[in-house]
């Protein structure tokens, strides 16, 4: 086989192990019962899965970039908006594995040493980006006023929704999406009052 | 010795250690260097350590309890209101360490069988009623109008803390305390208004 022809087929094996590892992981975690089932259903060695990522850390960015892709084209192009993310959330409580992996490797990747504490940093920024472009967007169409911070407010939905995952794991019984759209509906009538919604205050 | 001797030897050791764990831990985190330094500072082995508290998630449940037993005695006894809560969330930006141990571990300890798992079901609700206490305080003090569901609220504010949390581990020029300091007026100024801050919504 050509260099160019073993490059492509390691990059489709490499695409097949992502697909099969959304599934296991969204139905059972994170754990090391995850990476053999993995294994097993792509054909490989727990080793032998390793020699495509290199580290379970690599791995585990993988996974997460490709959940993010899929919720992207699934959730929020058609819908670019506080709804869009309330349907990633509500697709949410449907992976559990997902959501779990997430919360705990993030919580991992904290210390500055770790090898994704990068990816994560960047993650942020992009969730801040994406939370502040639907907050423009409320804006423009009236449903917000002009009287919020954009700013600090995504710095909140975004810190209210991690936080929320978190109960979430602990109890199953916890709506994330009505949490989530109190809150909104809060900055919503917020905006419309005063200048301070999510600014400084002398409080 | 009397067994009754040891026994107290053996609790006075284990408070030497708890004591020794919130310094070290708090400087750095929940890594293994910080249990060798633990061990090295009250004169014992690692295992030796352990022999203590049977486990590391046992030493680690412990270190949180004695953490939220300080905090309480240092910042809510005195203000048992949103001030005291924000008291605390200040004093955690001195303490970097056990706010990853609180991150890690918890994010760790959300999978059903996890030996913590129970201590932080409890540990969520009991962070829910000293919230819901708070905003029932300032409802009396006429601070908040009766327009809230406040368990909804409490929800919210302990999410938006955690998830703060880890933005913070992430990114150390954000301001925890302003960011809930915002949201605490935003639930202010909505509970004056309406019938539905944190309720139900037909949005």
């Amino acid at each position: 086989m050509t260099r160019r022809g073993q490059y492509a087929k390691g990059a489709a094996k490499r695409e097949e192990i992502l697909s099969v590892a959304l599934d296991v992981v969204a139905e059972f975690g994170c754990r090391s019962a995850s990476n053999r089932e993995i294994a097993r259903r792509v054909g490989l060695t727990q080793p032998g899965l390793m020699h495509y990522f290199g580290s379970r850390e690599e791995l585990y960015m993988a996974v997460l970039k490709a959940r993010d892709a899929r919720d992207v084209a699934e959730h929020w192009v058609g819908k670019p908006n506080f709804e869009g993310f309330l349907d990633v959330i509500e697709h949410n409580t449907r992976v559990p594995g997902l959501v779990q992996l997430y919360v705990e490797f993030s919580a991992e990747a904290s210390i500055g040493k770790h090898p994704a504490h990068e990816y994560f940093v960047e993650r942020y920024a992009w969730a801040r980006d994406l939370s502040v472009q639907s907050i423009r967007t409320a804006q423009e169409s009236g449903e917000f006023g002009p009287n919020i911070d954009a700013e600090v407010i995504a710095d909140i939905i975004v810190a209210t929704a991690d936080g929320l995952q978190q109960q979430w794991l602990l109890d199953r019984s916890i709506d994330m999406v009505a949490r989530l759209r109190a809150v909104w509906n809060g900055v919503a009538a917020l905006s419309h009052l005063g200048p301070t919604a999510g600014g400084p205050s002398d409080g």
